[in-house]
């Protein structure tokens, strides 16, 4: 164990005091790891769009302060009573949802939505004793998906933590602790497209880009990708992307162009909007008799999804997806071993690279939908 | 080949001369088989839904006279030219949807959905020649589905025929040829239940009890029945239905009703009512992390599947299916085998058993709502 094990550790975090306003990066206190908590060393942070979404805080219940940050790698510091399976130096991604490994969905091969972890993002507290374990001159902060990986130290339960191969760089492999991942598994765990396939992707920000990344793994030979922004498209050629579809330059449903394009319809189509409609235009665009649609974008919460049932009678299937399936500490390894396999690319995704005191700009050029994934070093 | 190979057979049929008119069972003419067409002595039919929907005729352009019928079992009396697969004596299902083994459906692992032989309901002549085999008096007759099985001889396109074990007793599995093995396909094929595991059936009629059995035959424990028609219930037991839910005895949405009673859900549901309502609950009321809902019954024209897509994300499957997605020539076959092998039971769906010349009672019986097979025989 570190010397600082069981002590309180001042470091450096950047704390969200309100919604909506820059953060402050300044000295907090990490209380040490309680029962089945691990206290994390972040190293690798970026940003994503739910960190944004929250900090936002907009027609929600506001939660400050608050330390945001969920997509990460660090090396495990020191670790509470009763944690098994890791240990001082371990090499981790942390992730906003959970594997407790005894759930009826950890037991079941297809789920990944583990009953005590899954996602709350409305909890700010540590689940043994409902506190925060951060804290600034006595006062509380507030704690964000489980994982809060804007500070130097963080407490993580450690169902929530990925050991992965040390040899693995934390600058690169970051990015699959949630983004990526939930890209690639919608495509190579759900969509599954058969080699020589066609794969329609809508959406090409850095979660339809990873599904594209999953297409072009599995040997798809036509990857359509369809957004709105057209200057999107030279960049997600790197991806495999090879077509594109811009529903703008269309005066029909972006199903039809698809469906002419395809004979009939793509083979496996992969939403990564959010949007209702492209939810509807992504199903509805993969061919009869084998189709297959996955939904990845996080809805609003009074969208419907509606179609005629003859689209599904005519044996389409539509399947959501959370976290690309992943359960986080059984599969997230394996991810990391296809990058250093050199088979999966991770470098392109990293479009920015900062310092931890500039993070910050990190939030500006995610407001301006620019590049793909911003790479904040704790150390500078 | 039989002496009348060649010939015009002069033959009973039931003609429908106009939409909702009792039939005729008067002689026809039934011409021989052109270029892939085969001529078939019906032993045995029965009657479906989609027979007295056609036959009714509301709000379709009606096509008469018209002889009906596609649930049925014959002996192949002689073949066209080009008809490899089959010869005289071959005892065969026919089939409303068929199989050219060619088409990218036909060659897809998944599809059933044959370019070629798809179902059409509004083709009353074949395929090769625009024309009906069928003729009184020089009037022509329309087919109908390509099978037209209320005749004692009739006509069909070699694609929709499956040759079955000479063995099999024609009387039993007659039903094979539409609506049971659409019930017992979309659970054996694409619901695919696990041993052990909880299935919801919506629709206790022939095709729900055949989703039923085999939800029986994967070993399900909790098979849930829901109708809005509790006198269905006690029959629904000799199929493995053990447990009941009746929407009208609850006054919360069936999902919410089958969701209490399996601790958040049925790992899988198939739909069987055609109602659009009963396709929604079906779908809500699977497990998040697991659920598959299956859609069997045939919708409204006008109807809209509507559900929040959070549904979906939450790792449901939503698939609807076609004929039980069975290859007619390449999977009926087997089919029968399972009844061979008494693992399949087919005597329970037969709960009513005529003469031809009685045809009409059988409309009769459907209409009532009473029980779920009735067996026409031919040659009474």
């Amino acid at each position: 164990m570190a010397s600082t094990a069981g002590q309180v550790i001042r470091c450096k975090a950047a704390v969200a005091w309100e919604a909506g306003k820059p953060l402050v990066v300044e000295e907090v206190e990490v209380a040490p790891p309680k029962a089945n908590e691990v206290r994390v060393k972040i190293l690798f942070t970026s940003l994503c769009h739910t960190d944004v979404y929250f900090w936002e805080a907009k027609g929600q219940t506001p939660l400050f302060p608050r330390i945001f940050g969920h997509e990460a790698a660090g090396i495990v510091e020191s670790v509470g009573e009763g944690v098994t399976e890791l240990a001082p130096g371990d090499h981790v991604l942390p992730v906003f949802t959970g594997e407790c490994k005894e759930c009826r969905h950890c037991k079941s091969e297809e789920s990944n939505m583990c009953d005590l972890l899954r996602i709350n993002t409305d909890r700010g507290v540590m689940l043994s004793d409902s506190q925060p374990r951060f804290s600034k001159n006595g006062q509380p902060i507030y704690h964000f998906l489980g994982t809060s990986t804007f500070s130097e130290y963080t407490v993580i339960h450690e169902g929530c933590l990925a050991k992965i191969n040390p040899a693995a760089p934390l600058d690169k492999v970051c990015v699959l602790s949630c983004g990526i991942s939930t890209g690639l598994g919608a495509t190579l765990n759900v969509a599954k497209p058969k080699k020589g396939s066609s794969v329609a992707i809508f959406g090409l920000g850095a979660v339809g880009l990873a599904a594209a990344e999953g297409a072009r793994l599995s040997g798809a030979s036509r990857i359509i990708g369809v957004d709105l922004n057209s200057s999107r498209f030279e960049d997600a050629k790197k991806f495999g992307v090879n077509e594109f579809v811009n529903p703008k330059d269309h005066n029909k449903p972006v199903q039809e162009v698809i469906a002419e394009m395809t004979d009939g319809g793509v083979d496996r189509s992969v939403e990564c909007t959010g949007n209702i409609n492209a939810m509807i235009s992504a199903f509805e665009c993969v061919h009869d008799g084998w189709g297959v649609a996955v939904l990845v974008g996080v809805p609003n919460k009074d969208d419907a999804f509606k179609t005629h049932p003859v689209n599904l009678l005519n044996e389409r299937t539509l399947k959501g997806t959370f976290f690309g399936n992943y359960k986080p500490r059984s599969d997230l390894p394996n991810v990391v071993e296809k990058y250093m396999n050199k088979e999966l690319e991770l470098e392109k995704f990293i479009t920015h690279d900062i310092g931890f005191s500039d993070i910050n700009k990190a939030f500006e050029i995610m407001l301006q939908g620019e590049g793909l994934r911003c790479l904040i070093r704790m150390d500078a």
